[in-house]
């Protein structure tokens, strides 16, 4: 027979059926009661077992063994479930022994020690609901594009190119560690590397993308990204998935638009599919503020918050007016602020949680930027000081967004290139679209897991992404 | 005035409305003929501008220039087409050095030619065609798979492990190349690199599927992997894009039923939705093989490969069978095979091909493979000698699906990775889903790229993506 999912059965009022369902018990009560579950669904089936079944069946019914159940759907008398599973008969697929499955503890596992046995802990409730949640914002951000007709476009993970001169890279070789082909000089010769030179993990898709924009209009990557930098914190990892879709015919106004309906977009179609999942993590999110004082606590439900940015607008506002308001923040005055606010300067991750948490309580579209704190290929405003750069900050994540117009006017954009030693030559390929039908466009990049962060409510980045490399981890 | 892609305006039979349309010109005929292309569709929209117009304008509308143009779309008198637009007013975007420019060529540009200028190739008829299924097919995946609740599962790209012992892999390091930190004995030390020890690119993400798996049932993955093969073939690309679904419950049986159901929805996705753009590759297969000799050329046009795949179940044999009918075919009497077959050996490229092409005419699944040629994880059958593996292999090329049932009995396994030096303890983590209820489950791999040449009936693998890295060569 068949097995039949655990979300089809229980999203059915059907009863009086057979079925077949597998899963892993999450608990056993009774000697009669089985909590099963098999990851379609955060809820369990409750499978009732006769109370004459087999001692040697019912010993090795523990929590983490596998067990296949042929049986009857009826309905349920017990309260929160409608229907239920009577079996007629159980087998064991697999056993479990309790006192080694480190899932079977009788306090509740923290989530630093399911980190460190990541590759069981997708087994419990709320690894469940991220990972689900999770597949459908990955799913969401395909559809969406799907839907507008953009083209999905593989960038290359191995390149040669420093694409934003955006930090740290990871190296990618075959030649002998220990005893490297060297040049007369000494250097290391990377003529004899597999490709022929040096190459380095890519740290963003966008130069590529914006070749693809120059002949099918929409494009947008979906790929890993990577960044060497030493960094420990709950907001970084060495290597994410990034979305990055770059439009030809855009000006900043349409990248703003068309980040804004992405992002709501993909947050209404996990409401939508994943409700269950996502009480749940609001549920849990609550129970972990309750250890935390009722100021640090969050205003919004999670739930609540998802609602809030699916029916507001978010506010936009240039770099110089939110200079501005930082600089006429109470904050500011009361010298709260460990960085100082200056125009010309970065806003550091302090600025951008005030504008956004405490000034205007909902995620802020901050534009035009200094031009010399951002990167060479973003357009040249009129003014001769900005650049047609967007950022999109989110409550209690930050940066979740980084775009702008580019630089389509080659002597504009080879002036700039020059002023920031940006190798020209070896970007014949970018300035070529320049000079071929150039076209305004506009794109950006829009950090996956910390939309994933923002969804589930979570607060560490390693909690979102199935198995998390960072500083001195590269464990499964 | 908003865009209108040009694939809306052909598609639609609705005439005398005005619009924008905005892309690059392919053509100018008479100085009046404009045919116009903004990649959501192979097809141009011709643009007819009055002959009034201005020279300071007409003379910059030339092949590859951007341009916006308003205007009224009306009845075609022309044949090919229902519509066109009657040009109101022009705009150029971007102008195009026709002498300059790369895809100005009197005679049609080699594929060869195009793969050293693939940052301008898109903007071809047979490279739009090419991405635009692509990104079907890659579409059409992850709906597959959606539709039947797997999680799409991010697994890892930089690893510590060497899943299956598949090959030359590429290193991953920031350790410093010219006088990196050592150990005392001389050797490298690991310790200082960025993860703390020496780390790789995947070169699958199946273990970490199968710990996926064993929570959510059904998942799968869809990510780049890499191969750092000296391989110089048509075939072989260093970095590639896999899809590898793991399910739990599955046995060899369903997990070739779930693989042929997989391979018939995707290619009947792009049968769908990509009709135009494979009959025009279609015709070029045609165009191209009139240059072979008759007995080379394919029996099947294109679209007549992809009906028949369509329409017909892939046949089912063994190993042992495979064996037996190349042992007894009349290439072998007339030793027409450069290897030798052999019960025991793996079968050669040559081998697969006589199968698929001479003999059954068709896909082949072939199963239960010798143990000794096949991976540790792969479940071992009854009879000692075997082991439930199955190969898809595809005319025209080659293996396209690798997958099996996976060894679910921690007892063999252990034996198994005994036998074959693969170290358990590295693996504890693949191994903890044997301890902790373990189950019966399956997958397999399918190369994102070779799909894409089987549909596309290109037949330089190097042709199918984006920015292809092969030995030599990372550019763009």
């Amino acid at each position: 027979m068949a097995r039949t999912k655990i979300k089809d059965i229980l999203l059915s009022d059907k009863t009086d059926y057979t079925v077949n369902v597998k899963g892993w018990v999450r608990s056993f009560r009774n000697n009669q009661f089985i909590a099963l579950n098999d990851g379609s669904t955060i809820n369990n089936v409750q499978v009732v077992i006769t109370l004459d079944t087999d001692e040697a069946i019912t010993k090795r019914i523990t929590t983490g063994a596998s067990i296949s159940v042929d049986g009857t759907v009826i309905a349920s008398l017990g309260k929160g479930q409608k229907v239920e599973i009577k079996a007629d008969n159980i087998t064991i697929l697999g056993d479990c022994d309790t006192d080694k499955f480190p899932l079977q503890l009788k306090n509740r596992p923290s989530l630093e020690y399911l980190r460190e046995i990541a590759h069981l802990r997708f087994r419990t409730s709320t690894f469940g609901a991220i990972f689900r949640v999770r597949h459908s914002l990955a799913f969401a951000v395909h559809q969406f594009f799907n839907d507008r007709g953009f083209v999905y476009l593989h960038t290359p993970i191995i390149t040669a190119s420093d694409a934003e001169g955006a930090g740290e890279m990871f190296r990618v070789s075959t030649l002998p560690t220990e005893n490297p082909p060297r040049n007369e000089d000494g250097s290391i010769d990377y003529k004899e590397d597999f490709f022929g030179r040096c190459t380095n993990l890519t740290v963003s898709g966008q130069l590529e993308a914006e070749l693809g924009a120059m002949a099918f209009s929409e494009v947008y990557t979906f790929g890993p990204t990577f960044r060497a930098e030493n960094s420990n914190t709950a907001r970084h990892l060495a290597e994410f998935w990034m979305i990055e879709p770059e439009v030809a015919f855009n000006d900043i106004t349409d990248n703003m638009d068309l980040a804004e309906d992405f992002i709501r977009y993909i947050i209404g179609y996990a409401m939508q599919h994943n409700r269950e999942d996502l009480e749940f993590l609001a549920q849990r999110l609550v129970d972990e503020e309750k250890q935390k004082p009722m100021n640090e606590r969050s205003e919004l439900g999670l739930i609540e918050k998802l609602e809030f940015v699916l029916n507001n607008k978010f506010e936009r506002i240039t770099y110089t007016e939110a200079v501005d308001i930082l600089l006429n923040s109470p904050a500011n005055k009361k010298k709260k602020f460990q960085y100082e606010v200056k125009w010309g300067v970065d806003l550091q991750s302090e600025h951008e949680r005030y504008l956004v948490e405490k000034h205007f309580k909902k995620p802020v579209i901050v534009t035009d930027y200094p031009k010399d704190i951002k990167s060479f290929y973003m357009r040249q405003n009129d003014d001769g000081k900005t650049v047609a750069a967007m950022d999109i900050l989110a409550p209690g994540i930050g940066e979740i967004v980084g775009g702008s117009q580019r630089e389509e006017r080659l002597d504009k954009l080879e002036q700039r290139m020059k002023e920031m030693h940006i190798p020209a030559d070896e970007m014949y390929w970018y300035m070529d679209t320049r000079k071929f039908g150039t076209v305004p466009h506009a794109g950006f990049g829009l950090g996956f897991e910390r939309m994933v962060l923002f969804v589930t409510g979570m607060t560490n980045i390693r909690d979102v992404i199935p198995f998390p490399r960072t500083p001195k981890n590269a464990e499964f």
